[in-house]
């Protein structure tokens, strides 16, 4: 087969790779339906930090199971289905607990930017449906393998619920996704911090209430405008810079809750601003196994579209420019079509 | 009258000050039945910061009411009462939510090692018992103002419940009413961080099941081997270092609560580690109000004895000699006779 590499900064190829094989007896291998790129593939594209050698990309999936390992129970061939971006034994004392995407024998998934896709642990990695879906669902099911699911677990992990204001701080795919979810979680007040038309735009067709444009110290002061002069009582931190993450903490009441759910990049929090801001503060790498049940139900019910947040369309052998588009800012998420 | 005040490293003087009077309507004034050094003194006593001028110093209180400004309407004359060292008026948005420690008219306490004291906010800040307690009572009624408050905190905001396990970083008097209050909280494991013989006495007393003597490295290696090799549910931190700080975090399981009380000195934390470690994190002046009835209520039917923590008993005029007794480790807290 084909698949897609990075060698450097912005160096991009779609090359032969050798076919996955079951190399473990959980494994499972899948056909994909559709794969993308997440915005947090455009760390190594921009160097930062780079890679040392050609490194498979690609983490996001959802396809028909060709074949699976001997010791592999509930997956079957010729099903449909979704992982996450980490892989879980779904049994350990974690992943009982629901924090999947730590389990004790969690790998990160790679080379999902390719036709064919070797899966660890699938029996508790995969989550089949029922039927195969019809074609138009599938850009919604194959968000939910992992930027829906992080904006699943923003508004989870703040503790998102009705009559709760929130704020949302990045405009990329997950904070656009963020906003979706809070909007189900029943929030009352959602207000997205945005500087992009198309992006407001789809924030305000997610639920978003309201916009702020405003950065920095003058995004806190309007934050705070908005908010009786006290601070929003959920703040989900969608992007993973230190200006992200000081916005998100200084935005939120004392007592409220700050989640944050992209990787973060030379980012330090001062030990003493936590303290007096008085807030929690949760994340990590978001435990998207233990959402893909409903996520999948709520997509195939119609009752979301998250796959909205793909607005542009490549074949997969054009992968690079659907990078290139990314980090222009030219498409919020490029879906690759195998 | 006489009062504290610090005027440099190591340099506390006892000398006199002018009485406290009604300054503003919502405000009383109490006549102290005792009054304590807080391990938070010693930062400004070690010069880390330092203070720019004479301060007065004190923070943890209570005592007999003797006069009352004429908007407060709750607290009367001749009554016991016991305040948290931050002031609040038990009504805005963020006290009605708990945390009293950030109300937006809060103030700091200070000036309390001294016979009398101004309370800003009576209503709002002093709880009264209904009868004067009795004198043997008075030790653990001071404690709930502070150091039992806002170990209660660290157990609460680290969501200590029946069946956790739980580490407490830290054996100073709020570590080791972390511990008591763990234990009242129904932790069934309470693993105590402390190297010293007649502090790890006291945690046993009040409900450690394991001593860890190691720090660093070997302290969280050692956890996680007491903790099936993934770490506790829930870490207290109660020192306020960069190196408390840290332990606590990699102490915890992936999903895990860490709490944090001190206020923190130097620390920062690092946004990509406590991203992996996938804990949640709150901590801030603990809200002693919120717990106040409770807790007095616990002390008054001596269900707890959070008293034992002072270990050094002086009469005022000896303060000093009970911030050195502390700084040098020989007392964990001294209590101060008015």
């Amino acid at each position: 087969m084909q698949g897609t590499m990075i060698y450097g900064p912005r160096d991009i190829r779609y090359e032969d790779r050798p076919d996955p094989q079951i190399t473990r007896p959980a494994d499972a291998i899948l056909r994909l339906s559709a794969t993308c790129i997440c915005g947090s593939d455009l760390w190594p594209y921009r160097g930062n930090p780079g890679v040392d050698k050609p490194t498979p990309m690609g983490h996001e999936y959802c396809g028909i199971v060709e074949e699976v390992g001997k010791e592999v129970r509930n997956i079957k061939r010729g099903q449909f289905v979704v992982g996450s971006f980490a892989t879980s034994d779904n049994s350990c004392i974690i992943c009982r607990d629901g924090y999947q995407s730590s389990c004790v024998q969690r790998e990160f998934m790679n080379s999902a930017q390719a036709p064919l896709l070797r899966v660890p642990l699938a029996d508790g990695t995969l989550v089949p449906t029922n039927e195969v879906p019809p074609k138009e669902l599938i850009p919604g099911l194959l968000a939910t393998s992992d930027v829906l699911g992080t904006g699943w677990f923003a508004a989870d992990a703040a503790i998102v619920k009705p009559g709760r204001t929130v704020v949302v701080v990045g405009d990329g795919a997950v904070g656009l996704l963020a906003v979706l979810s809070a909007k189900q979680m029943g929030a009352e007040r959602i207000i997205a911090m945005s500087r992009h038309e198309s992006r407001q735009k789809l924030a305000l067709e997610f639920g978003a209430t309201d916009i702020v444009t405003e950065r920095g110290e003058e995004g806190i002061a309007r934050i705070k405008d908005l908010t009786k002069g006290i601070g929003a009582d959920s703040v989900l931190e969608c992007v993973g810079t230190q200006e992200s993450m000081t916005q998100a903490i200084r935005s939120a009441r004392p007592g409220g809750f700050v989640s944050y759910v992209g990787v973060p990049h030379g980012v330090e929090i001062d030990g003493r601003g936590l303290f007096f801001a008085h807030v929690h503060l949760h994340g990590g790498p978001a435990p998207v196994r233990r959402y893909l049940p409903k996520l999948i139900d709520l997509v195939l019910t119609e009752k979301i579209n998250p796959g909205k947040v793909f607005d542009l369309v490549l074949p997969l052998n054009q992968v690079a420019e659907g990078y290139r588009a990314m980090d222009e800012r030219r498409a919020i998420k490029t879906l690759l079509l195998t």
